[in-house]
């Protein structure tokens, strides 16, 4: 079974480890099969294959398929075979999506019939992996697509969130290249404070508040405002080679809000529509590299989590 | 200029000064009367008129009068006459809503033309001598009526929440009686912790979404299941005789979510109708009276806030 697995946008600013947006456009392409035997093999390609680990014990979608099976209580072989065209280490999910796409599938080839939470939950199994605790932001939005509040327990609350029809919500995406830092998230999330003052924490609940009424309520506008945080993002923006130039570009080329996407090192702004997405990820792009860091510039609207490659054979 | 200006339900559990609620039925009604002359009287009246002060730089009404008539720079008398029918101190912002009644009025006896940030400002300026700090979530949902997120900065940023049509959401409230205690919204206060550890700063955050997301999409559930609070409930919950049994006795009768309606004493509880509410409201009461503590048994469902009162003559 071929998934495509979308890559994600964790935090949206104050929404640390609670909000996240599906990028349409931007995915992984996941093979799943499932043969006789037992054990996990993977083999991985795409643009960005390099130092993503085969070792199924290495690798998050192996990771979260084992967990699976031995829950399900059945005895096969899985292989995995994972075209990876999400930049891994960038911020945008990329080893979420893989072990989305891989929880999805073998849910649908077993017919395990398993809920929303409970995917996730295995799915964030294997994210744990690669992040040093098990946080479910990436997962839940490349397998349920759109926006989505994950309230971390056992297992997850979960609430997917889907805009109204015809809402105009545009991201801009700038994602730093560079050498990869194995351990990037964990480096990333040693940043974050252990305590928040009463006044930020009450901040950022207020901004989260903000986003959710603006998803919900079709206004990006009020998404923007809500995206501005006050814990998180300014210790981890010292990571980001000239981001208060780059945060400031992307206001003046039009974007509504801005901040860092995942654990970083991208960034991603929202805008009213894909024109101005344009002109705000070529800003933030830019004044990155006058910091001497190149960068990808990336347009998406929120979209659809994970689904079988309907195309497959042709 | 006769306003009806409602009871309202701060914080929902962890929307500590972000979150609150218009409580449809219970309400203080505000006479308004602009004169010749300078200076502003107040007379006090009603069933929960004792004890509350009639000097007005000493009531939250007197005092958003005053600023906001200073603020528009024009030279009247106003006359405030309050029949006080919110219980005060209770945590139901009974100083909250004599505040925004006086401001709602004035702004259209004297046609100002203010916005709802403006509003909630003024109105907020009044409540701060009641409470200490200026916080904003009584005075907006007496103000703006039904669910409201207000993010505290100058002016304050406010979105007024409108559960869909159709919508089944109905609150259970048992209100403690006994000696009035001045200075109570500010002793709660000074409970709440100064720094909160940032794991249930994210609880917290997550649960808000949640609630946000609840009433956007009508989900009375999804609401209840976000009125956990981690940091400031299980502070505050120590000062009310009782709160551990009364949380459970109102879960044991159907009600979704629990917690303390603003800053306490009153608990507050959801459920999906009224005839449910009535259970639970009995079941708080009947807890918190075995502590040796007498409560009214109140139902509401979210309303309307601050309107002209059209019966005014007859």
């Amino acid at each position: 079974m071929r998934i495509i697995a979308p890559a994600s946008s964790a935090n949206l600013g104050p929404g640390y480890d609670v909000l996240s947006v599906a990028l349409d456009g931007i995915y992984d392409v996941v093979d799943v099969n499932v043969e006789e035997g037992s054990g996990i093999s993977i083999d991985v390609r795409g643009r960005y294959a390099e130092g993503v680990p085969e070792d199924p014990e290495r690798n998050s979608a192996g990771i979260a398929a084992a967990e699976l099976i031995r829950a399900a209580g059945v005895n096969v072989h899985v292989h995995i075979s994972l075209r990876k065209e999400i930049p891994p280490s960038s911020g945008l999910g990329s080893s979420g999506a893989g072990a989305a796409g891989v929880v999805y599938a073998l849910n649908r080839i077993l017919g395990l019939g398993m809920d929303n939470r409970s995917l996730v939950e295995f799915a964030g199994r294997g994210e744990r992996a690669a992040a040093g605790t098990a946080h479910y932001d990436n997962v839940t939005a490349s397998l349920l697509g759109w926006f989505n509040v994950v309230r971390p327990e056992v297992p997850p609350s979960v609430v997917n969130l889907r805009p109204p029809r015809g809402a105009r919500i545009s991201f801009a995406l700038a994602v730093p290249i560079g050498p990869r830092r194995r351990g990037k998230t964990k480096l990333a999330r040693e940043l974050v404070p252990h305590e928040a003052p009463m006044d930020l924490a009450v901040w950022n609940t207020a901004s989260v508040a903000m986003i959710v009424s603006g998803i919900l309520m079709g206004d990006v506008g009020l998404l923007g405002a809500g995206m501005v945080d006050r814990i998180v993002e300014p210790a981890r923006s010292k990571m980001i080679p000239g981001y208060a130039k780059a945060r400031e570009a992307a206001l003046s080329a039009g974007a509504l809000g801005v901040t860092i996407s995942g654990a970083g090192p991208s960034m991603i702004a929202v805008a009213q529509n894909d024109a101005v997405s344009r002109k705000v990820a070529d800003a933030m792009a830019s004044a990155m590299e006058e910091e001497g860091t190149r960068a990808i510039r990336l347009i998406s609207r929120p979209g659809p989590g994970c689904r079988e490659d309907k195309l497959q054979g042709f």
